[in-house]
């Protein structure tokens, strides 16, 4: 049975062409980028070209590019990298209710050591009101801390207005940018970001790697100790397969962003409207126009409680989409959602939201089987309510 | 030109058959092992069935591995991760001069929050006398970290012994066997070992995958915060092409290990018998008792000053060695080996040792072509002495 996957903001099958760059990688380049030896610096070449490309495609100096594990460590180093190499200048930070939980939790460990923060609300449409933030300062704030897009929602956030605020007041701005980078505008000098989160399996790219942008002149205490690679800021053997595969991902995003932008958004527009039609009890979470075309988060007004059981049944019949952030799947099941409750659902509301994200390798026909298949569970679930 | 690649210490080619299964998963495996959908639970399956692999190498239970990036994020994780959640019992470690710099730069920074080191000697071969862990005991010592196998000279750490004393008076052992591990026995229950750091890209597996075995009951904190996977204690997306070909390539070197490890034994015999026939002041350093085959380190009396020159033309020959460890190739160039000052070499022999790693692909026509390069070499940079 060929599966439908409408989880890509979870993650991104891998890019044939991608796949092709890693295997020349594996075969053809296997030496260690720190030696002195032809296999070494040959693959210390290629890394650089990779860091070059990815730059372009980020509009950033290469230097300002430094490779990690990660979307994940690219965050935790970001937080507590600064926060512990700046704490001589305040220790408070400031950062929005609806961040991926790698930077909430960071900060909960940043707590723990003696920082002090702020979580900024959101409106009900999930965006941060510029203005808020800068109430939030102090004489304290060194790091204001909001991602480009949310992961849920799909929402876009103001991160330009709240980089200026942000350097009105001498304080660095960081953004998790892991759910935006290759599929709307992100270009490093123009976001006023003093920092950027990226990574490679969002975006047909492998595993196991990502980035972090940091603009010249911000001081970071390293997460990884040791040989000194990444300029002494990131110790660890270089992934040459992981980074070439990155750069090339990234560069296939960059070349059809437009126009994939556009299908997506197509995709979409139709999703949206089969829902509305075929379901009365439809809502959906999110802003309608500060949004990538990518996430569609949505629920059945008195139906929430079946999110669960509709993601399984949805899964019986070949389709694979989320009940909130991949990371977060246990919670939704128990907790709820942070983000949805952010924007003021309440606890039920925030356990019943299907998460559909869009990708690469979706078509019209996918959108359709999955609105069939869902007019079928819920028929079987509640039969009256639907005809 | 076909290279002959003799650094298998820094790193190692990928086993085509351990490519393949990257490729397999990387083709049929595309889910986020977090999610809940088929995709999602077959990607997780695929995980801890490659755990318990892994586990099954390694002699530990499953639940007792914990993937990283890397060699460098496993020992950053075990050694700062346990410091800080172990604080309150003392402040006091203990670690041997001749550790990777991933474990001497995570104990410099260590210092700065306030724990102190104690740096063990080692003997003239570069092996610590396990008396010297009891005598640097003190009531606030929490941590003993000794490498397995040391990845500049070869030699093999008495670990069982020191793993002894420090259980004596209730210190956890910590062991970096990312040189020893598919190579030489190493059974976690066996070793008395509380932590061990592995990784894949020393074994013919993919970089960018690692492992950490932490013993139940052993507490850490977190080096990477965020949504809970492994157990809570390494957050970020499973990297599963990596972890699956990290348990293959362990699978095939434990497979061949006894019949492997004879091989280049004899490969490496007959590379010291070339060298002591062949160059008059040539001398060894570490250990030829408790060594492992795979590493050479060797230096010429008197032209220790010319190793970097040696290399570079080896180099234009066709053939990768090292002049010490790859992590560490600068500051081989200007600084010298901390491992070989710490087995009471000058500055001068510090700088000037050549180090050949032997692998899975190797020949004895690779040693016989080395050698005879290095003849030619040193004919060239000193025609009187060679002849």
């Amino acid at each position: 049975m060929n599966r439908i996957y409408l989880d890509n903001a979870a993650s991104t099958p891998v890019d044939p062409l991608v796949l092709e760059t890693i295997n020349r990688a594996y075969s053809a380049c296997y030496g260690n980028a720190s030696s002195m030896h032809s296999d070494g610096t040959r693959a210390k070449e290629l890394m650089e070209n990779a860091r070059s490309r990815l730059a372009s495609v980020l509009s950033c100096h290469p230097e300002e590019l430094y490779f990690t594990s990660g979307g994940t460590e690219a965050n935790n180093w970001a937080l507590k990298g600064f926060a512990i190499a700046n704490r001589s200048r305040g220790n408070h930070i400031i950062i929005s209710a609806i961040e991926h939980e790698c930077v909430l939790n960071s900060f909960k460990w940043l707590q723990q050591q003696g920082f002090f923060v702020t979580l900024l609300p959101v409106d009900k449409f999930g965006i941060i009101v510029p203005e808020m933030v800068k109430e939030a300062i102090t004489a304290g704030t060194i790091l204001v801390s909001v991602m480009h897009v949310n992961n849920e929602l799909g929402t876009i956030q103001p991160i330009r207005e709240i980089a200026r605020i942000a350097h009105d007041y001498d304080i660095t701005f960081h953004t998790d940018a892991c759910q935006s980078f290759g599929k709307i505008p992100l270009e490093a000098e123009n976001t006023g970001a003093d920092m950027i989160s990226i990574n490679a399996h969002k975006i047909y790219g492998p595993k196991g790697i990502g980035a972090l942008y940091i603009r010249n002149g911000i001081g970071l205490e390293p997460l990884l100790h040791g040989g000194g690679q990444e300029r002494g800021l990131r110790s660890t053997t270089e992934n040459i397969p992981g980074i070439l595969g990155f750069a090339r991902a990234a560069e296939l995003c960059h070349a059809s962003r437009i126009e994939e932008q556009n299908r997506i958004e197509h995709l979409c527009g139709k999703l949206i409207v089969s829902l509305n039609t075929q379901f009365e009890n439809v809502y959906f979470n999110g802003s309608p126009e500060q949004r990538t075309p990518g996430i569609l988060n949505f629920a059945f007004s008195g139906q929430e409680g079946e999110a669960i059981r509709m993601l399984l049944m949805l899964d019986d019949e070949g389709i694979s989409v989320s009940a909130g952030s991949a990371c977060s799947s246990n919670h939704a099941a128990s907790g709820g959602s942070h983000v949805l409750k952010a924007i003021g659902r309440n606890p039920v509301e925030a356990r019943g939201a299907i998460r559909v994200s869009i990708g690469r390798f979706n078509t019209e026909s996918d959108i359709e089987q999955f609105c069939n298949a869902l007019t079928r569970i819920i028929q079987k679930l509640n039969p009256i309510h639907s005809f």
